[in-house]
């Protein structure tokens, strides 16, 4: 029995670096089945790659193994770790913030620390810089395949000792609920914030309110509006802006077949603030 | 025994989405063989997602089921299908004009209208704008992997119903023959065309000859100059143009490694006219 | 049994030449296993695909097929040839320079000229220009399942015969030692050489040292400077520039967390050359 092996870093596919990983893998075990999450991170952006593991983790199956590598502290002191999550899914990955968004969010269950001493590709060469080959996909694929077992990988970590990025949370008061830019839907130009629709419902809003929307960037307002919260995008015109659900159940802003992010300028993190409020004087539904 | 499940989106691959698909399906089938056909589709390009199928559905084998999520509609009422072609593959999209390719190529046997509240996700969650996990991914996997029949998918929708895109067809006459500027071949500007080979062989018109050719955009005349009728793009200097037969069996203009589509700022679609006439007073061969 | 089937191409991913290349593949052996190198090779980029091969090749097992098209004289009269490596590997590409990497480095055991006549899709149609399907794909997948053998694919062609780019090496003098720009770390901007680790400890530079290193196009100095040679970017704080092995085991130039390629617009090839020397008046470590 062989347990899917996804990939994720920011090297990538347009040179050598992610097949040397998949041959890495693959000499481990022939019966391998690899997959990939992305390689397009930013390069060094760890809080995309933190988001992206958020968003499909929940999707796979149990004893799962994710290798996820991004890594500009490569080749210095950081720690690399095996987090296993309440599922008995595991991400390999440098200690370096990659498990912010699903640690806040319950997922971890418990952290090892890899010893990468014992844990790497035999023939390593004399580079320091590739462990995404070297370390992250032996150590992926030797797991995936138990050849080792999770004990094996190195000691348990306290998480409290887990590095993790400085990430706001959404919150709510009369008005409305506030939250932060989490992350750009790329491809479309959505803007996806971190306000889960279930606080959305306790302040009293829901599909077919009309909503007052504000994006600030630090005390700037980029963005207010009224706008439709609908089913998705095609509940108004093209052009038009719209408040939707998006796919991990959070508030997203939208305009039909257009881009939100690209009109607006709007960037991601804690200096993007988004509030959803109910409009003054009663709702118009 | 599991079936090949192909996937098309307009999704890309920078974010979480297509991975998130990958582990549904493999959620329902450890043993499933997942292979892209391209996520690269521009935003809500529905032609050129058909046109992709065209150029790939024949070379899979039978039973071989694929998905195409190009979906501006979504969250609308537009229906989801799932059609069979006559060497029984199965195509699982969104209604809107995807098919129209290998509609009009005489390759759809029937079309069954899929039950997309019985067929999704059981933990589905609020969100109305990720089909292509929660149903599209999710039956595709469930048919390529025989929990399903096609049969149980739902009712057969009749083909008249079958939503299609507006497209103008390949003609002949004394002169030579016209048609439309179909696809571009993008990584290395090739124009092609929806002429058969067959229809320009009709016309006396063969390999070796050398042919008038003329783009236009409405009426207005883009490119016109005579050409060699060539095996390839070897058979001309480099920066020279050449018409050849593409690997659809379809007439295409190229510049030897340069791009024609760039150079005349050709684009595609009905408005886009590409003809191919005998040189008066005789050919020169 | 079936063995990993590896490809790449300058197709991209972006229309449906990939997909139909892995229909071909499946069509062959439903349970071959396909791997993709990359197929972002820049348009005819021969240097390139050759270079990658290098970067990949040794990762993976004995009895491994890859299949390389970057194939600017398609439908000329150039050769296709399969190469066998010393770990009984396979290379199918056309035979345009695409193995100078593996077999100046001494990876080639023996090559033989594949007879495209015989090793083609049954049903190829008139088209001339898409030998990656009709005839590479094809040919790799009846390789890596077994349905032919290596002898079966055509006669040994003598190694002198083979089409290899020229490619200046990289030497040594008392001073350091001098090679070329072999290639771009494209993603992250890292300007990668030929000077292989072993060649700079014979001269007695090692990580620790600081040492002159000197880009030059042709004649013209392009950057100069005195540099640590780290064990990796983050040697040095970010914005500086490290001299480090790269995961070739070859010197290679960076600054952390930028593009040493953008910033000083280096480009690759014989005109490119780099040198590493010591500092004159004793290295500075």
């Amino acid at each position: 029995m062989t347990e899917a092996l996804v990939l994720q870093s920011d090297f990538g596919v347009s040179d050598g670096a992610v097949s040397a990983m998949y041959g890495v893998a693959h000499s481990i075990n022939p019966e391998i089945r690899i997959f990939d999450l992305t390689h397009d991170i930013p390069p060094f952006h760890i809080w995309e790659a933190s988001y992206r593991l958020l968003q499909t983790v929940p999707y796979w199956t149990e004893q799962t193994v994710f290798v996820s590598v991004v890594d500009p502290g490569v080749g210095s002191r950081r720690k690399s770790v095996v987090a296993r999550t309440r599922t008995n899914q595991y991400i390999i990955t440098p200690d370096n913030g990659t498990l912010t968004h699903l640690w806040q969010a319950g997922y971890i269950a418990e952290v090892r620390q890899l010893d990468d001493r014992r844990h790497r590709l035999p023939r390593m060469g004399e580079s320091y810089t590739f462990h995404g080959r070297d370390i992250f996909a032996f150590t992926g694929a030797r797991l995936s395949s138990h050849v080792i077992t999770f004990e094996e990988v190195g000691p348990l970590l306290p998480t409290e000792e887990l590095v993790l990025l400085d990430r706001t949370f959404a919150s709510s008061s009369d008005n409305g609920v506030t939250g932060i830019v989490e992350i750009l839907d790329v491809r479309f130009g959505n803007v996806w914030t971190n306000i889960p629709v279930t606080l959305v419902r306790q302040v009293g809003l829901d599909i077919g309110n009309h909503v007052k929307v504000r994006v600030s960037y630090r005390d700037r307002i980029v963005y207010e509006q009224t706008l439709l919260f609908g089913h998705s995008f095609a509940d108004v015109p093209v052009g038009s802006g719209v408040v939707y659900i998006n796919s991990l159940d959070q508030i997203a802003l939208a305009l039909n077949q257009g881009s939100f992010a690209h009109a607006f300028e709007v960037g991601i993190g804690n200096d993007w603030s988004v509030s959803v409020q109910h409009i003054k004087g009663g709702d118009r539904t």
